[in-house]
């Protein structure tokens, strides 16, 4: 029973990873569609997130059911419970990912711009934290996760810079408005993926605090 | 014991509810601080938001605690892990009113702007559909639950308008550009918030049709 209870958490685990692949290469599309200015990508992506969509109700399923049916110890529950949380932010960051590509069709039926800024650079650092918190929570890895939080510091960074030179260029009319405020939504899209991604890090860390404490009561009473 | 996890059940309701209403005020007087330009009230958004993260943690523990000690049945797991994700989407939305509070003591050191436009009624439109998407939750009702998914549409009207009049003044270079952008940060937290309520409201309606089919295929068992 516990065996097979312990398979049935590895699944749990190995679906959760399933969905964040997929989020990570919607987002990395996304932002690729904009970049080629590929509309075709970026519809693509749109339609792909009823999929994203389905597979987070198919966890939810699976998670309430170890619960119903196993009756887990304190901190198997915690586990679940847990990753339930983090199959919605990952729903939500595919939520992101098909902004991202909405913003891009619009953008694409514009003249080229000549740059889009850091925006790539702002991509592999969201998709790169999201990987990250996911390997954190399945390794109960405390250091990995403050380290996602820093990050976060780093990703705000690039997109206040993109801010920045957007509101120059359009001080400059270099660039017309709607276009500067569709790359601005993308950069702030990009930020929101970095802040989910720090709310399952943030999550890592104060259920290894947690644990932490309840098992110092434990040993006190014992 | 069933009574007693009745009373438990209705104690996380209540608990839900008060966060409820923390974070509806701290969303009202964000979106105040900003009309009345008081730089102090949003000061006191911003330190107050440490209160809802103590009360997220209290609730996420009492709910662990139920489930873990009074191993609930399916409908009731639903019902608390529901309230957890609930929980946790109200302690977000208390984020975004920080951010509009942070916008606020921005844009209060700069000239009166002439019109914050419909702000106000964006703000009004999506604390109610906060407030509605909890209650729908404890009636369990989806029908005023699908009733928030298309007030959700009229929030995204009005933030399409605040855009594009912005936009407008921005060409027309009666609004400076980082002022006009920071009004366009508040729109998009207020549509936020109103995605965080349309998340509670769409769980609503997904777990009424669940219990449904259940019920459906217990009634065929029988």
């Amino acid at each position: 029973m516990q065996r097979h209870f312990d398979e049935e958490l590895v699944q749990l685990k190995d679906k959760l990873f399933k969905m964040g692949l997929i989020v990570e290469e919607a987002i990395q599309k996304a932002v690729e569609s904009l970049m080629k200015r590929d509309t075709k990508l970026a519809e693509e992506i749109i339609q792909g997130d009823q999929r994203i969509n389905i597979l987070e109700i198919e966890i939810d399923e699976f998670g309430h059911e170890l619960i119903a049916l196993r009756q887990p110890t304190a901190v198997d529950l915690r586990f679940i419970t847990m990753a339930l949380k983090i199959n919605s932010d990952l729903e939500r960051a595919g939520d992101q990912a098909v902004n991202i590509a909405e913003n891009a069709v619009t953008l694409n039926r514009e003249i080229p711009l000549k740059t889009h800024l850091e925006i790539p650079k702002m991509a592999e650092l969201a998709t790169k934290m999201l990987k990250d918190s996911l390997d954190s929570f399945v390794e109960r890895d405390a250091v990995q996760a403050k380290a996602i939080c820093e990050q976060d510091d780093e990703l705000d960074d690039l997109k206040d810079r993109i801010y920045s030179d957007l509101q120059q260029a359009m001080k400059k009319q270099s660039i017309e408005v709607p276009q500067a405020v569709s790359l601005i939504m993308v950069a702030h899209n990009l930020e929101r993926i970095g802040d989910l991604a720090t709310n399952i890090a943030e999550d890592v860390i104060y259920v290894a605090k947690g644990i932490d404490i309840r098992h110092h009561i434990t040993e006190r009473r014992e």
